[in-house]
């Protein structure tokens, strides 16, 4: 996977274990590019604990003392904001920004701010697009390690929407069946359903066939599946036969 | 916004201050429904802090012993699971996952396990679809809280991205079974193959348990379609007992 070009930048972060909660985020979806502008307290065992192994993260973090330092190699800076504010600015939502940064790879820093209060707008002016995480506007105001998970996240989406072939591995276990294994299915379960004598006991073969059908191609079965099935259906078939 | 058919389920976590976490990023999302499967610490000050308001969700948290109280109503069990496990079952992503709620509104919970090593295959064999959350697979564990933040976000776009067209109507005829119902239907199903001597004749039991399960969740059957199940069963069951 090539190297993101996606800065997260933390402002006047209050705590530590946000810190860390936002490192784990970060490497989970690929990222590793931290600044930290005037935290609070860093390095913190707090922090350490929340990351959870992704101590590289924090390590390498870039302690910055104003915000300028921290996204003075920046082409495009994008600022977290949890309002909608008056002042009308271009707005993106993650998947958007996640768009925009997949499809114009230049180096961006995406800026998230105090806990309480987010960033001001001084910092906000700095930015080419506000980013807002679509919340109940009831109760918007997210974590801040959980809103850089959510926008990691969609960062991480949008790389591999562009790469290659999804991965789905099909092996030699799970074959679909074809549609005439699973007619001779049908045909065996049928006769097995007439030997326990369920279908002489209903004027509604028909109904109760067309139902199981629907069952079991709702199941879209494997071959290995298909098989299982029927060995059931033999084993019926002999101890019914068997001891008949 | 109509109440959301979801609820989470947190299978016996160990920290309280990530149940907290997980009511916040709920709440930010417009869902309610929480329970907790046996959790180690609960109520709790750190589930109160890092829950940041959320408090409403924790008050009406049920705490459950088991796994099967927390699901028992609940149509649709979908399993968060960090693993791409040997045995394929059906995988949806966060964005998959929330179009389908979004798609069919049944109740469905949520399942997301132990904070160091996620749902047991027990507990993942209760599963309709297993829930995978794309992250770098050389650190693939997300936090529980910040798992719970993805998908809770996905959900809620999946809302915003406009209310159903309801492609299925589901009429009283075709009520989904429950959990319970599909827990007794394998229990009639497990006893049946003993009857007919099929389990017997095999080491790999359980296997042959799990890939039924698979198959029969897949299909998601409705109660008429389980009863129509059942009967054919029970019509084993009297030909084998009544022959032997």
């Amino acid at each position: 996977m090539p190297l993101s070009p996606v800065r997260i930048v933390m402002v006047h972060t209050t705590h530590p274990g946000n810190i860390g909660g936002a490192a784990r985020a970060m490497k989970n979806m690929g990222l590793s590019d931290l600044a930290l502008v005037a935290p609070k307290e860093f390095p913190s065992g707090d922090a350490i604990a929340r990351a959870a192994g992704a101590n590289d993260i924090l390590d390498r973090a870039r302690v910055c003392d104003t915000l300028e330092e921290a996204i003075a190699d920046c082409e495009q800076v994008i600022g977290a904001s949890a309002r909608l504010r008056s002042i009308s600015w271009p707005q993106l939502d993650p998947r958007e920004c996640a768009e925009r940064v997949a499809r114009s790879p230049v180096k961006t820093a995406i800026l998230f701010g105090r806990e309480h209060s987010g960033l001001t707008n001084d910092e906000l002016e700095r930015c080419h697009f506000l980013l807002h995480i679509p919340c109940d506007p009831e109760f918007s105001s997210l974590n801040v390690a959980a809103a850089i998970q959510v926008v990691a996240y969609e960062l991480y989406q949008a790389t591999l929407a562009g790469s290659p072939a999804k991965e789905t591995v099909i092996g030699d276990t799970d074959v679909p069946a074809t549609g005439e294994q699973m007619e001779s299915f049908y045909a065996h379960l049928e006769s097995t359903l007439r030997e326990i004598g369920y279908l002489h006991a209903t004027k509604h073969e028909m109904s109760i066939l067309r139902r199981l059908r629907r069952i079991y191609n709702r199941a879209q079965p494997e071959q290995k599946e298909l098989h299982l099935l029927r060995g059931i259906l033999t084993a019926v078939q002999r101890k019914v036969g068997g001891a008949g």
